[in-house]
């Protein structure tokens, strides 16, 4: 039998750690809140979380899994967002504190892996992960592989540009992908169209009549009882998320992709436009086989196993 | 050492086939005009000039370059976009013509794996070659390895959407990059421009008086002599391509963009508007290691040595 | 009582002459078919339709109405799109052959000038004529007269751009109106969804499986009878006119935007989707009083008898 | 003689006051600071300023120039931007103030007819005033009248959508004109790709190396030293300028175009690229005359002067 394996997924808010064994199943998982943007009160977290793990199964390799661009060798993080990690050898700082062997990983990545290895594209070599939270994440199993880039940092789909002179993106450029089919793109974007659509209404009152307190939630709730305005949001995410695989799809030609986020809880609500719209926009189609698109079934936990098995290599 | 290997490339005009040594030296080279567009005609001419490149060489293998859909397992041509070759097993038809082990790959794919295997890609693993001819041809190589996708139709890079609702695509779909930044999208630019931009009045000239008589290599020639409208088209043109390239390194992160087909000879007066647009739209530069947009080295006889060499294994 | 005026609408298959009261009402209506694109073939046959209304009534004054830039003066066709006119003085020629005061009116004036004097804009002052056809014709009344431009070739709605490096247009740019908005952009827009959306199955029997034969008609009969795919197309191509309106709305302020051409008999199908693009696109909603969007009222007599009329003046 | 006229051009920073004789000629100005968001003390200080000129001048009629929507009867402001006015009936409240009849003007107007009556547009009847600063600030003449449009919030340009699902514009609509083409725009586009442009350097000094430091007429002064950084990014505002023109000239066709703004102090740095932008992108371009692309000749008086002038009628 193999030996455990340890994977944390650090995310904005919290880090989420647990233990694996060789069929991808938890054996314990541990959460805390994330210290905010402190680089080294986070990896202390890191640190605590793994110890805490140690102390009670018989772990052999750490995986972690975050955001930013992480080098080839998969130990140093090259630039966060949200963390103010500049070309800083992570898995050096944590092997000292923890005595085990670390592997840095992108979350984007690492969730891919997960969905590949135990999840919803268990079953081919090829496989899009397409993660629709705050951003886009995006991970990319190519022939049985995790492809990373030539230098660490492939994968970010989000920041495709599908709009020339487009809504100016985080990372300054303009028009990329996940300002039109990520989580905040719906929650900006019903929060704009709301004061001026009379269909809007339940949403505004969900939302104790302050627009700017909609959430995504709120939209995917009203839309499973068939709120007519919440509905239409969401399949004008799908259709942009639809139209953006199929140009990756051009691309990539990967046999499943697969939907992860908060947002895929909407099943069909989202997965029906986004079918649509990738079935309108794919180029060739009719002439080449056809790629499912799935909904991940890892949830929130896909991180924390595909950065776990990951760290296992 | 390897025996010698022959390779074919399948063009719209003319077949290109030749015999290359393990150094991707090519020792002798046959041409044929291409019989337009008939099917059995065409396998006839891929055929005979196998057998006069086989009764003067020891070869082994052979590997055949189309454009089209090629199946995974190398064999079967899926759909030809101007050949009526449909779920054609073309690797079948020609063993028994020409009783030698035959492999089918796209041209995008074999010119990339030429230009990786010993041209301006050899010195690292991944590689993103970009065609600019009629269309954009593209073909991945990521780890060292040629990336077909799961289906063998992936490295469709022209069909990638760079405008919502653009230019009609002779796919059927709207925007395409190949749209913008193909050979086919500068000569339309320019004819379209040149009848109301009196800088254009040198290059009407050259085409005889007759606007729709202008051609890529006239572009280009006057562009070398210092006129300032074929320089601006190559520049607009140059632009698109890095602003898409840009788009494709965000998802592939590859060392090295090799850029290849006709207009490529225009040399820095398009690698420079392509450098410029790529640094102008790629997202995190500054954080993330840097590519290098080369020119591609083999010129137009990249397919026939990359579909030669990939026939081997 | 005023005289009776004479009116002619020079379409591009049809001439149509009429002979209107002081109250618009069309007394007696003459159709003859157009001689195609002959420029003196077409002089005769307005002169001998305008003759052959004369031979029966008092005409005092003759307005023709034709596709093309007329000049501000309303006597010269500088151009036209379908007929080999340049520089034509065509009041001249035709006050010749008929011995009667002649005003010429570019089309879209004369239909905008007819729905405001007698139809669905006459309560108005300021009113925007979009006529849904083949193109995009526009016709402006602002302050209760028609507007011509300093040059008499304003109005060219058709020719906005809406989309920077969009679909080629007739006229030789990229991304105008009338290729998103027109009954044209309707029919080639199912045309090619059609083949790869099984929901058109009706729609493509109905044009006996001929994609190709699909016609405008046809995709507003099936709506009518709840067909699915033709009712989201009419929306798509409703949405595209409300948000043309919108900005059509931001530089002009009209009171009334009134929808003819006959893909307006679609009626609610076309209209209701054009509200909801207007209202959601247009600038400052909510904090300015805001327009109808009306049907047309005369059909495709507008053009004539607003020409009639304008003869008048 | 004509008695003199007072005008008021109420800016965010600024309020000027001035008398003007009829032939445009400014007798005296007056300047004050404005008091902020405030609409009693804005009201005060507009009281303050004509009174002061009344107690010098024989003034007979006031206009008052104030950005925001303004009502047909010239007495209203519906809806100001930058300050609290909701349905304030401005023209009342002044003309107990300072007893003489008020009219309301919005401020885009104003500074059109001082254009058109005693500046750039002096010779023609039909014009459209393009002020490019803060946003896009529209005027337009036409047959020799204001054109306010029906309810008189016409002439809202800034507003035209240019680009589908682009740049989000205060308004809450995506895309429009003013975040492409005006003042803002330009500052905001070099802000973003100085950082990533080594020919940045000398403007990124000239702004004490902070970036966000860097303003408007920094770059036009650097522009006209040569500065290749900010020539380009002037003849990029100025393609955008020019080629939103031809839009509206496809609609308007007017006479002549008149830039003002600060920007248009950059003269051919921005009024060449305009005239290539509008010239590349213009419908039917050699069929018909041709309108010119003026700088405006009042400065930032023209809103004064117009204000003042349209207070006479």
């Amino acid at each position: 039998m193999t030996a455990l394996a340890c994977g944390v997924d650090v995310g904005g808010t919290k880090i989420l750690g647990g233990v694996i064994d060789d069929h991808g199943t938890i054996v314990e998982e541990v959460r805390v809140t994330s210290p905010a943007t402190d680089p080294d009160a986070i990896q202390d977290a890191i640190a605590s979380v793994v110890l805490e793990l140690k102390s009670r199964h018989e772990i052999a390799t750490v995986g972690v899994g975050a955001a930013g661009y992480v080098d080839k060798a998969r130990r140093t993080v090259m630039f966060a967002p949200n963390i103010a990690w500049r070309d800083v050898d992570l898995a050096d700082r944590l092997e000292k504190k923890i005595s085990l062997p670390v592997v840095i990983e992108n979350d984007g990545n690492a969730a891919a892996w997960g969905e590949f290895a135990f999840g919803a594209g268990a079953d081919v070599d090829d496989m899009l992960m397409v993660t629709v939270g705050t951003g886009i994440g995006g991970g990319l199993v190519l022939d049985g592989e995790l492809y990373r880039g030539a230098f660490g940092v492939g994968g970010e789909i989000g920041h495709m540009r599908v709009v020339p002179g487009g809504i100016v993106c985080g990372c300054g450029k303009l028009g990329c992908f996940e300002k039109y089919a990520s989580g905040s793109a719906l929650v900006q974007q019903v929060r704009t169209a709301a004061p001026g659509d009379p269909r809007a209404a339940a949403l505004i009152e969900r939302a104790g009549g302050v627009v700017d307190a909609i959430t995504g939630p709120m939209v995917t709730d009203l839309a499973r009882s068939g709120d007519a305005f919440c509905v239409d949001a969401l399949a004008t995410l799908g259709t942009w998320l639809g139209e953006g695989i199929a140009s990756l799809t051009a691309v990539l030609d990967p046999a499943v992709v697969t939907i992860g986020g908060g947002v895929a809880d909407a099943e069909a609500l989202l997965l029906d436009p986004t079918r649509a719209g990738f079935q309108a926009q794919l180029t060739g189609r009719g002439f080449r086989p056809e790629l499912e698109i799935r909904k991940a079934s890892l949830g929130n936990r896909a991180g924390l196993v595909g950065a776990a098995d990951l760290g296992r290599h």
